[in-house]
């Protein structure tokens, strides 16, 4: 639908007019994206959300016109009235869809004015993110922040659309929740009418969309926004988006079919990409010894590879003392780096491992005839059976880490990613998708000398693991399923408890205190005790996935008002100071130093 | 699609078996709604999300079935295997679509027990809403609540798809905004990372949807959570759901025809019911006269009259003292209420006008020959008059309301309402919209000693009332336009002002001093001056409108989890109280005297 203000009257957007339309009257409106003198003749390219359209006022043609269009200046808002004609040949722009095109203008009407904006408004501008969040209503403007916001939609439109033909309820969970201080911190909301307490922003509707189940929607889904107080990292924001699901009478492979059909129909209206049913599986345990990472990226094949056996008893003391620690040495082989790597790059390879937490990253180059490195004098004849077990082929280089498992595995994974980017090994348009599965159940905290749940405390265990709770919880393996693109976990989820005696398990195995259960879980255990159905679910990343699938670098590039990395709004100044009034009806205080 | 459970797959939902299925292998899950035993013969009535199924398990069929049923209570959850038969004659249940047919059952498997509930699931239970809420999981349970939640979820699905189809984007705005305290009290977020500083949960996304039509998104919509922190009535909740729509390049009429187009859809789909375009139309000032209120309920066609000319220089001193000193004097003529109508009658209509500040209710009833009445002996000659000029006939009674008009036509509307539902004008089924338009912009505040904006401070003036700003700005009219259903403002807009200096007029109407000016509206003023399109909007209450379109008595009954009037969670407790570290972490304190 079109618009109209009374007699004006849009008759089309700037991106539909053609050849076809040659001789008929429209009306346009938008904003000036460039305007240019030719010859006394004013050309604007009038821009909307949907695209550019060259207009033309030109003295011989409507000299009225001429005469206002000459105080038009870009970003005006203008509103034309004209007759679709051929441009000239020679001024045919083949890289617009309206190229062949312009309009000679009847009537022009300036609907707003505008100040010379402080950048450039297109997608080569140089300004500093700063200024551009800080007029983040003129970033808006720009094609790319357009286009992705509208991909964005498609996303979510597309989501919706496939679960409602598939009989999900969309049921609204609350946002002014109770604080159980569990995984992130919450953000609080001071109440006022029941002094000296708080709500919580959800983290998620975890316990809500299982209550939804416990009352017999059987099929529910909400993209809603979640909240998460953490220190912010570059692809974090404090408030995000999730598409969150749960579903009754399923198990795994039920929800890995429906959301695999989900993908399959984004990546069709999105990317107009094909993708087959039955997206690749690996266990937690296989994605953690060939990539070092629970998210895989399976854009390209190379693994990392355990080789505590052949350097066991081998003559370079790092290697042999940290399998005597129990530690790991890992290697990886990266093919054919021979030839792009200098000692450079290297050097900053090595930086990176060392940044997080090598001590060092040594190294054998494959030559034609001689290996190349600084280990292989103390490795002796176990240099060659580890270049033989790693498929070294002259020209390759295999790296090593070696230390404890979870430092490795860190800085090893990101090791193979720079080394895949660097080598070509990803390519820009490949999407591949894998389900990690089986997790364990639980992670020991060395700090808080304590279980954790690896997901959340509502995962159920693998039947035949529930013994373990009493033995070795540590062992036990979830029900749990993430859903990984291009090295992204996008979502993330699980079978849940649904026993009440089970769920107690749980928290005795997180080492809550009776009291501390009942008072954070109390009334979820009692639900469960009243007829829960067999249940599970879901919940996608919806800023991330419109990040990849728009080819973003930042998530802020997917979201129209975001914060940066302080969690403030440039541009309204949020958060501020709040009046000494609105803080005494709360009954709160600010204990602060303050520096500003 | 349905689910299964390994090799248990769900093939229908108690819905859908009927005698069209007879002899078909059949497997349902659910919970057991109710349990029978009739001569050794287990009936259950197995229900889930769609509806109710008749399950039998007889000794002589299956005996090791029927031992395992024996177990089985209310609100278990269990599974079925059979075959599905013809009910026996005598037995059939026309009520329900799945009446002719009950399932053998071949296989049982009990997939969870349940406790007693604390009340009986069914819509008829007694029990009171406090328990109701602190088990509301359970609540849920109940036929009336599913049917709400899912003609909600209906609601809303229509609501997409209509502004899906004419490229409306869908786009997020923050939730973590800032406060600027104007209208209702705002729930304020204290920030970690911003020291003493807070964010504030949105009222509504105003500010942000105008920014994106200074951004060039055109068609925006979300349907959203907004936060109100306001003394709660029976119809109010801390946090509710908003469609929450903006256009440029729009005028008043474009909207209103684009949304009469969705309720129409909104009523087929919900209700089956076709409604006409041009839906009838009122003045504000008209709607004040006839109805004394701004949202009327134009299902019945009673209208108050002022009759200040009729009683100027009558003999009651009451009525001639109100109009001497700009009062007003209203009157209804509630036809036919004379019959119904006895003293008891009377005098609870006359104790409701007392209560909104009335000082009594004067009436005449008119008989067949005479004019029953305590003020007809004031009113002398005046009192046919006026009974002639309200209509009055044999078997009516004119009711009249004397003081200030806001207080007048308060407590007149009431009884106007309170006179249509006794009179039986009001049918349930009907549904009455109306647009009232042309509102004042602005509305004094005596206590604050300023003008407030009447809907809000982005309101666009009528533009031959823009000089007024500096004359007489109470009698400026606004470009604002309600849509009222049954006597409920369902949805509130207006066209925006999109021109600087206009804003900046309207903030000092509000009497903003130009430092608070700059500090709250700042960012938002210098948007206006980039480019602004002609803009406007609207935003609609979604509970209010499920309220309405499920019948129900109260907005708790359309939300899965409501608060109480306390802005409580009766269920998870809360708000609730906080750990100290949490605080401290956040660099507040409470000064509470505790009482509990």
């Amino acid at each position: 639908m079109l618009s109209h203000m009374g007699d004006w009257r849009r008759s089309h957007n700037c991106v539909q007019l053609t050849a076809k339309n040659i001789g008929e009257e429209v009306c346009l409106m938008g904003w000036v994206q460039r305007r240019r003198d030719h010859g006394g003749v004013i050309f604007v390219d009038l821009r909307d959300r949907e695209g550019l359209t060259q207009v033309v006022m030109s003295p011989e043609y409507n000299k009225d016109v001429h005469a206002v269009a000459d105080s038009i200046r870009n970003e005006f808002v203008i509103a034309v009235k004209g007759k679709v004609g051929m441009r000239p040949e020679g001024t045919i722009n083949t890289k617009l869809p309206t190229g062949e095109i312009e309009v000679m203008v009847d009537e022009l009407k300036i609907l707003n004015a505008s100040q010379t904006p402080p950048f450039m408004i297109d997608d080569f501008t140089n300004a500093n993110e700063d200024i551009r969040l800080k007029y983040r209503y003129l970033d808006l403007r720009r094609r790319k922040i357009q286009n992705n916001l509208i991909t964005r939609h498609n996303i979510v439109r597309t989501m919706r659309e496939y679960l409602y033909a598939r009989d999900f309820l969309d049921i609204e969970t609350p946002f002014l929740t109770k604080s159980t201080p569990e995984g992130a911190r919450d953000y609080l909301v001071p109440s006022r009418v029941n002094p000296g307490k708080c709500y919580a922003l959800p983290q998620s509707p975890q316990m809500f969309k299982q209550l939804l189940m416990v009352g017999g929607y059987d099929k529910y889904f909400q993209i809603v926004k979640c909240f998460r107080d953490e220190d912010l990292r570059a692809d974090r924001q404090p408030e995000f988006t999730q598409l969150d699901m749960e579903m009754s009478f399923i198990d795994r492979e039920d929800l890995m079919e429906l959301l695999e059909g989900m993908f399959i129909e984004i990546f069709q209206n999105i990317k107009g990409i094909k993708l087959e049913r039955g997206f690749p599986r690996m266990s937690y345990d296989n994605a953690m010894e060939k990539y070092g990472h629970d998210a895989p990226d399976t854009r390209f094949d190379m693994f990392l590879k355990t080789i505590n056996e052949l350097v066991a008893d081998c003559g370079f003391k790092v290697f042999r003392e940290v399998v005597a620690d129990g530690g790991v040495v890992k290697a990886i082989n990266a093919k054919g780096a021979g030839e792009k790597y200098s000692r450079k790059n290297i050097d900053e390879l090595t930086e990176l491992a060392v940044s997080l937490g090598a001590g060092g990253l040594a190294y054998i180059k494959v030559n034609e005839d001689s290996l190349q490195s600084p280990i292989v004098k103390f490795l002796g004849d176990s240099a060659d059976t580890i270049v033989k077990a790693m498929d070294g082929k002259p020209g390759d280089i295999i790296f090593f880490g070696a230390g404890k498992k979870d430092i490795v595995n860190l800085y090893m994974s990101k090791v193979r990613l720079k080394l895949g980017k660097e080598l070509g090994l990803i390519k820009e348009g490949d999407y591949s998708f894998v389900w990690v599965l089986d997790f364990p159940l639980l992670d020991y905290d060395a700090e808080e000398k304590r279980y954790v749940a690896m997901h959340h405390p509502f995962t159920a265990p693998l039947d035949e693991d529930i013994p373990l709770f009493d033995t070795d919880p540590g062992q036990m393996r979830a029900k749990a399923y993430d859903l990984v693109l291009n090295g992204s976990e996008i979502g993330g989820g699980s079978i849940r408890i649904h026993r009440s005696d089970v769920q107690e398990k749980m928290f005795n195995a997180l080492g809550f205190t009776p009291e501390e259960r009942e008072y954070k879980f109390g009334f979820f255990i009692d639900a469960l005790k009243y007829g829960t159905p067999p249940h599970g679910g879901i919940a996608f990343g919806v800023d991330r996935i419109a990040t990849i699938l728009t080819g973003s670098d930042s998530i802020r590039d997917v979201i129209a008002f975001p914060k940066t990395q302080k969690a403030t709004d440039m541009m309204s100044e949020a958060p501020s100071k709040i009046d000494e009034k609105q803080l005494k009806e709360l009954y709160m205080k600010f204990e602060v130093v303050e520096n500003d």
